[in-house]
């Protein structure tokens, strides 16, 4: 039977080889694990995501008519160096296909060109799909389902490899996306790596304050929800930051940028409008996002681009005059006031 | 039957009448519940929040042993200045107590006292529970189990007065946390207000880029997870950062202080470290605070108030070093690869 390896049992990895199982896929492929730590390895072929642990990344890969990586970013050189070795020995099937899971490409990319030989295709993925929990014990095989599948071939990848990778993608319920690496790159800084960071910087702020124990007794769900990213597994998040640093540092100056945006309107006493509008243009476009609005045909020709008549002003016209008119009541309240006292 | 009064159907107001039913209160209490919007007076009564609905306020208050103010703070002022009118009329009973359930405190505390005759009480409060769905049909009995419910008694409220709310939230499943409001204001601007200053600035800024149709397609569960405060209800937002501005004002500062470091930290080629022991210390405090972890018998003589002997050096020392050799090797290859280049 065809031979799967996965090396890296984790989280991905083990969704990964669960899905296979549950897929019926295990009946025509052997599907052999490996992983840094021996015990992730044993509990993902406890959990059926794999059917043998093999005790070397060169054991793992011998034959291998298909390789998945399921690293943090970092790891995945040696991993590529190791089987480049096996690959030149001709110790894996020859036009065996590899692929991986990392969170950047342009880096593995390269990496993937350095350490591969002829011999074997290399297609870059990424799935946009996880969960904050490391680990075999948190895969779930259908942890991709719905989600969308980064795909980076690389250049002397033949047809037949994409096809490959991209029915494991299709396998896995995921939609393959091809793009290269540094667009990937750049777009993941924005919607994937720039919250981590935020999020990983709004929890050490507070968390670092000296009222944390009281206010740590006040912090509901809209704080745990808005930093729980701050929980990433800190080797994947570092490797992220450690091979995206120039995007993610753009989109960090941006957003700081855009943070004192929102200081300067909140303290501007004619800010008012500009506030309301912001929270409401956010609070809709969000709910069209979560309901499923994506890609160029949701987001062009909308409603927003005709000034007359935005989305925003026909939902929200009432409720905005309302507001000013609230606010400007408080406006005057407060000059009374500090005209009183100024007495 | 003892009378009370709930001003505001929306997903508090009437999450608190659902529990007054389900918990079996409405048997010796008779709630009577009134809203800007009919429709949503109507339909907290349909759910079995509300026995009765009221056509105005004056209508809802009348002869009400106690009344509850679930409206969005600016709308709060108006309210207060109603049912100070019909209290002074004498038109609601006599020792009547108010209370509200606004997200911020000070601007409240002093029109209850602006407004409010001494015929009746004012406790402020504020349960820290919620969600971003708005409206009576988001509503849920159990919404603030287990929450922590802020109390501000006003200077001249009773120890009656202050029972009465308590037995209130407790009937609730929360649990009562007495401060003043400026304590309140300034703690709930750093783990509330400033959170959602910092989704809507997040979800604002990447939606904005030209790249945001390809962007939407890449977004998953952690860029939604993160942003998922920008949905937050437009007309609660505004009002809290209305009734708020210079602590939120403050918080944002600072937090745009602590991006740059982040950023810095990112590009800098010795940072590596510091990094990874930052996203460390995160991931491992909010471990902590998601178990429970609260309050300052939780976070004060933690062991990272130790440090030759830090939580983080005992469960991450391994991984800080093996990160080190890689994170070492990568900047090493760069270092090799531009001085090929340079040649």
């Amino acid at each position: 039977m065809p031979r799967v390896a996965i090396l890296g049992t984790g989280l991905i990895g083990t969704s990964i080889g669960l899905r296979l199982h549950s897929h019926g896929r295990t009946s025509d492929l052997s599907v052999v694990g490996w992983d840094r730590n021996p015990d992730h390895a044993r509990e993902a072929r406890e959990r059926g995501a794999i059917a043998e642990t093999a005790a070397s990344v060169e054991e793992a890969v011998a034959g291998a008519w298909l390789v998945v990586l399921a690293a943090p970013v970092l790891a995945l050189r040696s991993l590529l160096e190791d089987v480049g070795a096996e690959a030149a020995a001709g110790r894996i099937a020859a036009n065996a296909v590899v692929t991986d899971t990392g969170s950047t490409k342009a880096d593995v990319m390269r990496w993937a060109t350095e350490t591969l030989p002829a011999s074997v295709s290399f297609v870059g993925g990424h799935p946009m799909a996880g969960k904050t929990e490391p680990g075999p014990a948190a895969a779930d095989g259908a942890l991709f389902e719905g989600a969308r599948w980064v795909l980076v071939p690389s250049r002397s990848a033949p047809g037949g490899a994409v096809e490959t990778v991209t029915s494991l993608i299709n396998t896995m319920g995921a939609e393959a996306m091809f793009m290269d690496a540094e667009e990937h790159d750049a777009y993941v800084a924005a919607v994937s790596h720039l919250p981590l960071a935020a999020a990983v910087a709004l929890f050490t702020l507070v968390r670092e304050s000296e009222a944390w124990p009281e206010m740590s007794m006040l912090a509901s769900s809209g704080f745990l929800g808005a930093t729980r990213l701050a929980q990433s597994d800190t080797s994947m998040a570092y490797d992220i930051f450690a091979t995206n640093r120039e995007q993610v540092a753009h989109w960090l100056e941006r957003y700081g940028d855009e943070i004192a945006r929102f200081r300067e309107r909140l303290l501007d006493d004619e800010g008012g409008e500009a506030l309301f509008r912001a929270l409401g243009e956010a609070n809709l476009d969000y709910a069209r996002l979560a309901s499923g609005d994506v890609g160029r045909d949701a987001w062009t020709e909308s409603p927003r681009d005709i000034p007359s008549m935005s989305a925003f002003d026909l939902l929200l016209g009432g409720a905005l005059s309302d507001k000013m008119r609230e606010w400007r009541q408080g406006q005057e309240e407060s000059r009374e006031r500090g005209s009183r006292r100024r007495r």
